[in-house]
C-alpha cells in the first residue's frame, strides 16, 4: 500500500504537532509532503528537517532563515498556494480562526478530502463547505473529539435512523462557579482548563461554552442532522466523548482518554484502526465514576445562540466566530472581563446586517466587521 | 419487502414474550410462522389464535387442548420437527438450557440464521455450533444485552482491530453483600434483582455471577475472541450494556434502559434499526452517575471458572451448565444454600471425566451425568 501524503496547515500549534506524532508512528502508512504556520517558523524549520518528504512549505510572512530545497510561500494566500502547488491525498486543517476557511473551500475545490480541525470552516462557511462537498464528491472527517466520537458512534449505522446526536461538555474551567461568581474571574483561572491541555483561544472558548456552542452548529454540517435532534449534556470527567442514540433507543458512545491523537489517527486512518501509543489509555476495567449532568442554558446562554445560528443561518456563525476571536482576545489582554466576552457576542449579532446566502468574501466581511464592532463596543 | 419469517422457540417465556412483542409492533417486516414452548399450553395456544400466520407449533407434551389448523409436534424432537417441517427466514431460540443447543444445531444444519438467546447452545456447546455456522454459511445474531452490545460496538470495525471486550455486570441481588453475609441469604431475597425482570433460573444466576460466566464464555465463540482479550467490569446501573475497547484505544459502548426488546429487535432487523416503542427509554441529555467498580474474582469465583473452560474446551462447558441448572433447582426448592450452587459446579467440574472432542450425543451425557453428581452429591 503505498503511504497517504498528508499536507498539514497549522503544523506547529496543538493538533498539528499531534498529527505529526501520529504520521511519525506509521511511517509505513502516511507521508507528510506539505507543511504550514503562522509565526514559528523556526519551530517549522525543525519539522522540515526531520521529514524529508517534505516539498512545500507555507508561512505568514517572510522567514528570516533559510528553508533549504522546497517549495516556500508566505504572507496571503500562502496556504491556499501550497495546496494548489503540493501533491497530497488529505488536507490537515490544524489552523485556528476564520482563516481557516479557505484552504477548506480550496481543498475541497481541488477534490482532496479534509480532516477538519479547524473549527470556524464548519461554524462560519458550514453552507458554502457543504455545497462544495457535494459539488466535488469530497468528504470531510472530524478531528474534534466530539465530533469523532460522533462519526465512530455513526459507523456501521445509517443516519436516517438517528435520533439524537449527544454531545458531551467538560464545563470548562468555571463550570463549579455560578454566574454571579462568574463576573469576578481572572485570566489565568480561565486558562486553567480541568481536563485537556490545548491552545489559548479554544480553552477560554471552553470556559464560556463558546466552544460547545460552536460544537452544535458543527455537528449540525457534519452530519447533516436538524437542529432538534442535537443535544448537550455536561460529562465532568470527558470520558465519553460524545454520543447517538438510534430510533430504537440503542445509545452508541464513543470513550477515551483526553488525548487528540486518537480522533487526529481515526480521521487520517478511517476506516481502518491503527495501533496507537498511549502512556495512560482509559482503562474501562478499573473502578470509576462518570457524571453527567442536565445542560442549564441559564448559566450557558451561548448554547442558547448556536440553535439561533443553525435555524438562521445565513453570515451568522461568521458573526458569532469573529466576535468571539476578538472578544477572546480582549479579555486575555485584561481589557474586559469574563462575561464581557458573551456580551461582545450579543451585541456583534443585535447590531450586525444579516445577509441570507452570503458569498466567501461576505462572510470574511461580516467576520472583519464583527471584530471592528467588538473592539469600537469596548473603546 | 416480503416480511421475515420468524420461527420462535421458547414462545411463552420472558425473551419469547418480547419478540412476539416487537414482531407485532412491525407486522409489515416480520411474520410468525411457528411457535414451540414447553408446558404453557394455553398461553401458546393465545399466541397461536393471534397470529393466524402460524403454521406449526412445539409442545413438550401431548396438548389437552385444540391447537386446530396448525402442523402440531409435541415430546421429544418437537423442536427440531418444527425446524425441519416449517418455512421460515430466521430461527429465534429463546428456549432455556441445555435443550437449546439441539435446534440451535438444527437450524445451522438447514443453513437458516439463529438468533440465539439461548446462553447453553454457547456454553456447553460452542466448539460443535462455530463449525456448523463455518460449514453451514450461517449467521448467528445474539440476544443477550452485554453481546448484543458488543455486536453494536463492533458494527463498522473489524475484529482484528479489538483489543478487549468489556463485558458489564450488574452485579446481580447480592452485590452489595460479602462472602460471609451470603451464606444466609433466603431464595426471595436472590430472586429480586435489582435491574431485570427476567426468568428465575437466569435471576438465580446473576446472583452467584454464573450468568456472566456463561457470557464470558459465550462471548469467546460469538465474537472469536481469545479469553485474554475478554474482561468483566461491575457496573451497578445496568446502563452501559457492554464495551469494545480498539487497538487506537477507542472504547465504543452501547448505552440503553434495561428492556430486552432493543437486543431482540436489532437482531431481527439487523443491519438496520426501526423505531421501537419504549415507556421508559433512556434520557442522556438527564443528569446521573455511572459506576464502574474492578471484578474481584475472590468475590465472584465463577468468573474465574469461564476462563478455565475456554482454556480447555471439551465438555467443561457442559458440565458447568448441567451442574448449575441442577444446583439452582435444588437452592430453589430449598435443599442447598445459596454458597453451595458454586461448591456443586465446582465439585462437578473435579469430578467428571474430560472429553476433548465431544459429539453432541456425548455433551448430552456430559450434562446428565453433571446433574445426577450434583443430586447424588447433596444427597
Amino acid at each position: 500500500m503505498k503511504p497517504k501524503r498528508i499536507l498539514l496547515l497549522g503544523a506547529t500549534g496543538s493538533i498539528g504537532t499531534q498529527t505529526i506524532d501520529v504520521i511519525d508512528q506509521h511511517p509505513e502508512r502516511f507521508e507528510l509532503v506539505g507543511v504550514s504556520a503562522g509565526h514559528q517558523e523556526q519551530k517549522l524549520k525543525e519539522i522540515v528537517d526531520s521529514h524529508p518528504s517534505i516539498q512545500c512549505v507555507g508561512l505568514a510572512k517572510k522567514p528570516e532563515i533559510d528553508f533549504g530545497d522546497v517549495q516556500l510561500f508566505y504572507g496571503e494566500g500562502a496556504m491556499e498556494n501550497c495546496i494548489k502547488e503540493t501533491e497530497y491525498d488529505l488536507l490537515v486543517n490544524a489552523t485556528v480562526g476564520f482563516r481557516g476557511l479557505k484552504p477548506t473551500l480550496a481543498s475541497i475545490e481541488k477534490g482532496k478530502d479534509v480532516a477538519l480541525a479547524n473549527k470556524e470552516s464548519l461554524v462560519a462557511g458550514g453552507e458554502l463547505v457543504n455545497e462544495a462537498l457535494e459539488r466535488n464528491g469530497v468528504r470531510l472527517y472530524p478531528i474534534d473529539s466530539e465530533h469523532s466520537a460522533i462519526f465512530q458512534c455513526l459507523q456501521g449505522n445509517s443516519t436516517k435512523e438517528v435520533k439524537r446526536l449527544i454531545i458531551t461538555a467538560s464545563g470548562g474551567s468555571f463550570r463549579d462557579k455560578n454566574r454571579e461568581e462568574l463576573k469576578e474571574v481572572s485570566v489565568q483561572e480561565a486558562l486553567a482548563h480541568p481536563n485537556w491541555a490545548m491552545g489559548q483561544r479554544i480553552t477560554i472558548d471552553s470556559a464560556t461554552m463558546v466552544n460547545k456552542a460552536f460544537e452544535v452548529i458543527e455537528a449540525h454540517y457534519l452530519f447533516n442532522v436538524p437542529k432538534e435532534k442535537i443535544g448537550v449534556v455536561l460529562h465532568k470527567q470527558s470520558i465519553v466523548h460524545s454520543m447517538v442514540e438510534y430510533d430504537d433507543h440503542a445509545i452508541m458512545a464513543q470513550l477515551g482518554s483526553a488525548d487528540m491523537r486518537l480522533p487526529i489517527q481515526y480521521a487520517l486512518t478511517y476506516p481502518e484502526r491503527l495501533p496507537l501509543h498511549e502512556k495512560h489509555p482509559l482503562d474501562m476495567l478499573l473502578s470509576r465514576t462518570l457524571d453527567f449532568k442536565a445542560m442549564d442554558e441559564e448559566r450557558y446562554p451561548m448554547i442558547k445562540i448556536a440553535y439561533e445560528v443553525i435555524e438562521k443561518k445565513g453570515n451568522l456563525g461568521a458573526i458569532f466566530n469573529g466576535a468571539d476571536e476578538e472578544a477572546v482576545q480582549l479579555f486575555l489582554s485584561g481589557k474586559i472581563s469574563f462575561l464581557q466576552i458573551e456580551e461582545s457576542i450579543v451585541q456583534a449579532l443585535l447590531n450586525s446586517a444579516y445577509i441570507e446566502h452570503p458569498t466567501y468574501e461576505q462572510l470574511a466581511k461580516s467576520d472583519q466587521e464583527a471584530r471592528e464592532f467588538v473592539k469600537m463596543y469596548w473603546s
